[in-house]
């Protein structure tokens, strides 16, 4: 039986402003710190230990992490960043606010472009400032990889090459993982771990700071999983992220 | 040319109660998260960048690399941890106060102790539940490599294949270098670099959170080396450092 958690980072200041973010790389609001350090409490709680920790080349992800780590007073644990575990890439939406895109555009349009696992929202364009071309970060990524703008099962294609080829031999090897995360590149690998349908991914809503343990077996087919957490606020929480794309 | 930075830890709270400190995992100081946010400006105003970071197990020196990389806004970088930039193994006198050992055994012993080359303190017991071989993070080291104590030459021993296998290849492929570690440990790497006589290594203090920039040739030879600050500051610094353990 082998063992997975998930976080994905605590709100930031642009989920607080109600703003796709997306590969934008903006900071976790005091309310999102607050949040990591409560996933971090109800690790200790659940008496849950790591080997091995992964996350984002995003600093609410990496922050998030670095929240948990501290608090459980792991940290001397290796720690692994990568871009295929980023935000799913939102384009040219990037900056601008749910609400006020749902006015304009009405909710299907903005549920469509948040939630549809294969419509893509408008991409930034090439000679964009806020394209990744021009952040060093991604400065080893080939062009075919550095995304414009992705759909949900764009972000798929890329989180699942990291996840078979670095993380899975890790769980695999018995070592017990920790990835912090975003709502997007989360939901990709748990449409492939529980082999959510296409159709049935628009639904799924992660809450943040909250950890979401897996329990897997040889093939790492889970088990089971659940959240660490008081349910009543955890489902308020996935509530609260379902309803971001509203109009007022 | 090449570029390789140094910083050592902001105060513990171990150095603010001037005790011996080694292989013990205790948090930096409050002023010890100032020194590093201090360290961070002086790197920012010097408009230095990096590419690749190196720290130790100890969550004094991982702290002081968060919150360098944070204010430079560079937490998307990779970090590795190792054993071999640990402090120094201060064996059995780990935990003591060091005016109370030098009012004990004299100035002299105590200096011996700190800042000899090849004289080892008195060991951990192999059954003192403070030996490293107890503690999870060193279990993949070999019994040769769990030290029990240290003098500086053994530290040496442990920190230079580090720097030659890891390190220094990095350097060489022209990745700008920061290595967050411990006064011992970066004492270890500047004898090597810098050529110092085992007999002059004594009087070699490095400051707490000064950033610390050696300019390299082709073959790895420091060109010249400075400390990013205010020179009086500095100097003071060091003072501080090197009179630890007088008696009062």
């Amino acid at each position: 039986m082998f063992k997975l958690v998930l976080v994905r980072h605590g709100q930031s200041q642009w989920n607080l402003e109600n703003r796709f973010t997306g590969w934008t790389d903006v900071p976790l609001s005091p309310l999102g710190e607050a949040e990591a350090a409560a996933g971090a409490k109800a690790l200790l709680d659940a008496g849950l230990g790591f080997d091995v920790c992964y996350t984002s080349y995003l600093k609410r992800a990496v922050k998030t992490l670095d929240i948990v780590l501290e608090a459980m007073d792991l940290m001397w644990l290796p720690v692994h960043k990568s871009w295929r575990l980023n935000e799913r890439h939102y384009g040219a939406l990037q900056g601008l606010n749910k609400t006020e895109m749902a006015e304009k555009f009405g909710e299907e349009q903005v549920f469509i472009w948040r939630r549809s696992y294969d419509v893509r929202p408008p991409a930034l364009e090439q000679d964009d400032p806020r394209h990744p071309r021009f952040d060093p970060r991604y400065a080893a990524l080939t062009p075919d990889e550095l995304p414009g703008v992705e759909c949900l099962k764009d972000t798929v294609a890329r989180v699942l090459p990291y996840w078979h080829e670095v993380v899975a031999p890790q769980v695999l090897a018995g070592k017990r993982v920790l990835i912090a995360a975003h709502g997007n590149s989360l939901r990709a690998l748990v449409k492939y771990l529980d082999g959510v349908a296409d159709e049935a991914i628009p639904k799924l809503n992660i809450p943040t700071g909250v950890p979401l343990v897996y329990e897997l077996d040889e093939a790492l087919k889970p088990v089971k999983h659940y959240y660490l957490g008081d349910p009543d606020e955890i489902a308020r929480q996935i509530e609260a992220v379902a309803s971001q794309g509203k109009a007022k």
